[in-house]
């Protein structure tokens, strides 16, 4: 076990530099010189009202001084990673609300024996000072069913906490009302706490040994083990132990909670989870509850209350009528409270319908001569795809992953599948449409996303007409998507070497003579074979050859190839079309 | 190396499931059914303005669907992790807030191949369909020296031009503006990341192999390596590299930055770097810029776009000018903003003075009689439990740690040298108060906490008398505060069941007749005394004894005996003084 690697200056100074790193994010914070103290730097608002002070252990960050705020705390003062701060910096926190004007200061600890002696030692010296000061003792934690003499400990339904009683503060409530209704809702917080890896402090080992594929259940926040252990489960199997546990009446920390109760329901990152973990959990905690008959009426999915790097996570309830609500929901300035909508979750729609898909295409039926020659023309193209598959691939291998042939048979098997159950559409700019989805759905790689890409922009311009100048506009949009969207340019080694020119000369369709159609496509097939050859002394630029060393690449990309492939057979198509209407 | 536990229900599943997880939060989030899309619950608000659509592969949230709402997207489109999403959806997207009128759909797409066909895919298919559509390609990274055909990758600068774009849209401006102020804005955003540990894909292994004590410096969020890989540096160290690199003229990929230039700065946590560690990484930053002159007016930190589960971070630097400033700063309901204040950060006050501490004692001068009485007792007190340090210590061996001789010592030592000192206070209270203070600072644990919480609670009961009714009033305030604060009881085998029934005898010292003083003292020593003695016979249910089994406590609690001890200690020095005065 080693000492784990933290990207921090140093171990004494770390949470001096956490707070300063806070306060310089948010000009509406500042330190309170000598200490670990932050406050709002708008103190004269708070004249004449509660203030509110919290405070604990670092390592919980954003808690506490990320809550400091308008509609939250008035200042936080922060121990030594997971150590309660001294009875001296919360005194001068103290001091320096109560000099401000606050007209009492609420102190809001959570329950762990040191902050309650250290913020007790100060409060009682405060009070001797003829300061009016109380405090309200936060203990959530539904872990031990049956507690010790300490109690419940307290845990991130203290964000909770801070959240009511600062919406009473900035309301201009009194001291004692504040402490009576505070402590009411305390006793309607639970939380339990999961992870899947301990954490380490600073400069220290790892807080407990839990082997891979284990967790730990019942965490408090300071890297202590769980109460109990087990193999790690499914998001929706823990989130079901979690709740159960916390709202069984036979585990005397529980939460009372029945059908019908609305609830606050924070969903807490430990620290290390990824945000997807926390979204699934959030989403089987909802599931749960909601199964239950619980209504909740707003969600909090976030890092509120860590435990420094710990890969874990824990659940807070917080039952709810309309004026806790109501104060959930006050406006605040805290740097760390989420930006949460006030509509309720639960009973709330959570789709929308999409826009209805064109019809399917209609079954196969009589076809035009024109449309005839289209099918012939595709039947070709997908023959000769197939019969070069292997070669396609052979060359595939010397540059990528030797799979050029398969992406473009199973393009040509998608084709002659879907030629076999549709009508061919009269309209060109129909046809390229449903090749575009063909390739885009069945092809895969690059290159499908490449030719649906081509497919899909030359469409419009088929859309009205389907003369020369049409397909030359067309297909030279076609080319510039691919260009734009792909990133490569003619000469980067790739399917646009043969491509470009190509299409160069098919341009020339929109002002062809009569009868002169099959020579410019005559044309253009030269022009692709010539280009494909190029590629032959070209230098990869783009695509996955582009990470080949260039003398490895003396053969022609199979992407250009490919391309002059398809060209080839479309025009032996349609000389075999033209031949047979002669004859 | 073995695949990575994670707390999800399903690698195929996870990131619907994530999905549905997000919008099961935010009442003003909806699903597109059979997609993974998230649109905006109230999409008849986007009637007649610019339509904002972004997406990408997952494992970068709370990118890109926590970023929807008033002021920042309509809608995001997610691929599986790490994937980009297919055309179809992004399409069914795009239909989606055609139809509810949108003015145009604006694409705001992150510079990776994937997405850019594959939106480019659906942008063109949506135009064929004769939607307003455009896009933006965000490209932000400032790893590259020598950038490829491919340009930079798209990193967490992409969520600063959701919210500039998101609030140019809700303002009605144009499609055609907003592309054009959009593509000015994002040549002024750079990035650049660094990761002390790869990430994993659920289901897979760990994307790359970092020695421990190892960083890469350079990634892009798609748990690739980065371009260089050097040992883990202090976190200014680390800043200072990045911020060089990312702004150096030499790197072609390089954000141009000169002292003077305004800037917000973005600190993205990559996934499991702890919070405290973002912060101190942020103080880093904020200093070093600040350092070159360049004034910070808005700093965010926090899980923007992140990879997974990886334990690193990005800088984002965004240069602006007062509009853009205007547009970062527009208000927005979408969940994953943060909550930040307006103000700017750089030439902010960063202290407040705390309130004057009292003078310091004066010096040692001449005392008065009850002053030299005082001095008896507590050089009488220090010498006793000097005196008991080893026996305290041997009791403590079987219940604790073995150290509360030590602590009680430690006080001893402390009040001895400031008797040394300074002069006694006349005033009882205010000599309460010093000691109070002395026993917190140097005493230590919670003994030293627990002795400071009773004098200091004693201390406002003396303030102005100091009669038998004063000191029975201050030593009960006193016991109360401790049972308050510290949570035990008589009973619980604790100092309390020593000093409780002692200050129960010396309560009388209210009522007693002249003279009558030194037998109360004389009871409330046999009182604690007895009391200390039945601690054998209790079970420990606080402080650290609480955990051993109680077969093992067959001693008197050292606690409770050190209060029997200087209560002893008192009474004798009482009686020496008096018999000296005598005499």
């Amino acid at each position: 076990m080693e000492v784990g690697r933290k990207l921090l200056n140093s171990v004494d100074k770390c949470v001096d530099e956490a707070l300063e790193g806070l306060v310089r994010s948010n000009a509406s914070l500042v330190l309170l010189r000598g200490h670990r103290v932050v406050l709002r730097s708008d103190l004269e608002n708070i004249r004449g009202k509660v203030a509110l002070l919290s405070g604990g252990g670092s390592g919980h960050e954003p808690a506490h001084a990320g809550y400091i705020g308008m509609g939250m705390l008035s200042g936080a003062v922060a121990g030594a990673v997971f150590a309660s701060p001294p009875p001296g910096s919360i005194l001068a926190a103290i001091q320096a609300l109560w000099r401000r004007g606050a007209s009492g200061v609420l102190l809001v600890v959570k329950n762990y024996t040191g902050d309650r002696l250290n913020f007790g030692i100060a409060a009682e010296q405060a009070r001797s000072q003829g300061i009016q000061v109380d405090m309200v003792i936060v203990a959530d934690d539904c872990a031990f069913t049956q507690p010790s003499k300490a109690g419940r400990r307290g845990l991130c339904g203290t964000v909770l906490v801070h959240k009511l009683a600062g919406a009473l503060a900035e309301e201009g409530c009194p001291l004692d009302t504040i402490v009576a209704r505070v402590n009411e809702a305390i006793k309607n917080i639970g939380t339990l706490g999961v992870s899947l890896s301990p954490c380490s402090v600073p400069g220290c080992l790892p807080s407990f040994q839990l082997p891979l594929g284990e967790m730990e259940m019942g965490l408090g926040i300071h890297g202590e083990p769980g109460i109990w252990r087990s193999k790690v489960a499914s998001a929706n199997e823990v989130v079901k132990t979690m709740i159960s546990h916390m709202t069984d009446s036979y585990n005397k920390s529980h939460l009372p909670l029945k059908s019908g109760d609305s609830v606050v329901l924070s969903v807490n990152n430990l620290g290390a989870l990824s945000c997807l973990e926390i979204a699934v959990v959030t989403k089987a905690a909802v599931h749960f509850l909601e199964e239950h008959g619980v209504l909740i009426v707003r969600v909090m999915s976030g890092s509120f209350m860590t435990s420094l790097e710990m890969a874990g996570m824990s659940l807070t309830l917080l039952k709810v009528d309309e004026e806790i609500l109501r104060q959930f929901d006050a406006k605040t300035t805290a740097p760390a409270w989420p930006n949460l909508s006030t509509v309720s979750v639960s009973g709330k729609n959570l789709f929308m319908e999409p826009v209805e898909k064109s019809a399917a295409p209609a079954d196969k039926g009589n076809e035009g001569s024109l449309v005839s020659s289209i099918r012939l023309v595709l039947e070709s193209v997908c023959r000769i795809l197939l019969q070069y598959q292997d070669e396609l691939n052979a060359l595939d291998r010397a540059a990528g992953d030797g799979d050029c042939g398969n992406t473009h048979a199973r393009a040509a098997n998608a084709i002659q599948e879907w030629l076999s159950i549709s009508s061919i559409p009269v309209n060109a700019g129909q046809l390229l449409a449903n090749l575009a989805l063909l390739v885009q759905e069945r092809m895969g790689g690059s290159s499908g996303a490449l030719y649906s890409l081509f497919l899909s922009a030359a469409v419009p311009h088929l859309a009205e007409s389907c003369d020369g100048t049409a397909w030359a506009k067309a297909l030279h949009a076609g080319t510039e998507a691919m260009k734009r969207y792909g990133g490569a340019e003619v000469g980067d080694r790739t399917m646009l070497d043969a491509l470009c020119p190509a299409v160069e000369e098919l341009k020339k369709l929109s002002t062809a003579p009569p009868g002169g159609h099959m020579d410019i496509l005559q044309a253009a097939v030269d022009k692709a074979d010539l280009g494909a050859e190029s590629t032959c002394n070209l230098t990869a630029r783009a695509g996955r050859a582009s990470y080949i060393a260039s003398e490895h690449l003396t053969q022609p990309d199979p992407g250009a190839t490919a391309i002059a492939i398809i060209l080839k057979a479309i025009l032996n198509a349609l000389k075999g079309d033209r031949e047979r209407s002669k004859s």
